[in-house]
């Protein structure tokens, strides 16, 4: 018997299985080099085909089918998320930001392109975000298109994505519940928006947009303790950059404010919390179970 | 009898009567220090009230009025629109674009703030004309406001004004028709979309639309026109930059590819055109009318 290797193991199914599915709607959404500018074509696509895990899109297509029994209807809301989360990688990556090289292994959008059509690129897909939401062929009632773009818009905009990124660079965060409204704002925003935007495509009630955001929540909240535990402990090889490079770029952690001790137990009271958000669907949240408990095990 | 300034009779008073109204709401939706963060808040609202004429709101607002009456309904839409222009100047500046240090005569956002949070100042009012036209408070019904954030976002994107940028930064235009498809999409787009986001809001019908539609068409070539003009022959204090900055970096203009007499012949072809495309309206149209005839003549 052939043993499968242990990344394997703990990689959720529901990741490989909804890959295929979203990776063919976002090439359906992205424009081709004969449609819109080739520099910029090649640009997008190469930032949105760059190993990304599509966690995201995957959230929205679980929520949906928590709601609704299938996930088809979430999936040009799904591609809409991963174009704003593309897009924020982009910009997050330039010389005045971050100033990476590398993301997943690969050199960084503004590295392959230059810097002035990767602020474009992402500029430009910021926009196909808001496109995809508001397009008929995704086939979203108005109420649905226009609800969607507006919890998308709040997440992604001064009041979250761009907002958390702000008090990012904005200096060093020395209290545990700065750290945890930044990352709230950073990424946790998207990841609630994920499945707020999947349930809503899924025609899902009130409670049940409601528990699953709070689920966002909580799993937003867990993979960034995570993300920065392995920053301390993780492979350099599985993650895909340099170890403790948060800490040496003068960023706050959680290790670094509260301790490796203490940000385990907080990244697995998240998950607890929102394993129990999910008590509302009576056992049809085996996908989001995993992915959730995955979220603190993974290892890049 | 105190004689009025030249700059004064030019103007149309429109562009006066309407700043307020525009203005005013503009702070409304711009979030203050209070609700996100402070360096943010301050860029945004830096580079959103730095001087600029307001033109693409106003034409938004006179195209609500000519098919409605009344201008109030195209306030929400006509900001929109506005937050997205800004994001543009702000992103067209960077050191890694034009690298421009003043724009009409003040710092630019990223000599002020610096250049990462003047990225973000741009991505956040990117995602803040969407939140605008999403908006319940904005009081459009769904149809509405899905059909203006897909028009917005297909004239700000890939194949609008970013894709246009592209096209630019791209190197030396060498064709007149070249040059006319860049502005198109780099300028043109987003008159356009002023106007029909306007038409939009007021309840136009489909001739109305396609007839603002094609005002606004020519109004972008016949301003882009006038702006390569102005750049050979303009007062740099009325201007607010250096005579002949364009070719000096390396950039076509029309006077370059056509000549001083054809450029002025093409933009005088165009405002007729545009004018002409109002017909539709039986004289309601004054204030547009002024606007087109200004967009050749002014100054600065």
């Amino acid at each position: 018997m052939v043993r499968r290797p242990r990344a394997d193991i703990l990689r959720p199914r529901c990741l490989d299985d909804l890959r295929s599915p979203v990776e063919e709607e976002l090439n359906r959404w992205l424009g081709t080099e004969d449609e819109i500018e080739p520099a910029l074509a090649k640009a997008m696509r190469y930032s949105v085909f760059s190993g990304g895990k599509r966690v995201r899109p995957v959230l929205a297509l679980l929520a949906c089918r928590v709601v609704s029994g299938h996930f088809e209807a979430a999936l040009p809301a799904a591609c809409a998320v991963e174009m704003i989360h593309t897009y924020s990688l982009i910009h997050d990556d330039l010389p005045c930001m971050d100033d990476d090289d590398m993301r997943r292994g690969k050199p960084t959008t503004h590295r392959v392109f230059g810097e002035a059509v990767a602020v474009l690129a992402g500029d430009a897909l910021q926009a196909l975000a808001f496109e995809i939401l508001s397009d008929r062929r995704s086939g979203y009632t108005p109420e649905q298109g226009l609800r969607m773009v507006n919890e998308l818009a709040w997440a992604c905009g001064s009041t979250g994505m761009v907002g958390g990124q702000v008090l990012d660079i904005g200096g060093e965060v020395g209290e545990p519940e700065l750290l945890d409204r930044l990352h709230a704002m950073k990424t946790g925003a998207l990841f609630q928006a994920s499945m707020r935007l999947g349930a809503i495509a899924g025609g899902g009630d009130a409670a049940s947009v409601k528990a699953l955001t709070e689920y966002g929540k909580e799993f937003g909240l867990a993979f960034q303790i995570a993300d920065d535990v392995l920053d301390v402990v993780g492979d350099p090889e599985k993650t895909g950059r340099y170890a403790g490079s948060d800490v040496q770029g003068g960023r706050s952690t959680y290790p670094l404010l509260v301790g490796m001790t203490q940000s385990h137990a907080m990244a697995r009271e998240a998950v607890e919390r929102g394993l129990r958000a999910l008590g509302l669907f009576n056992g049809r949240t085996g996908d989001l179970q995993e992915l959730m408990e995955y979220v603190i095990r993974r290892e890049g």
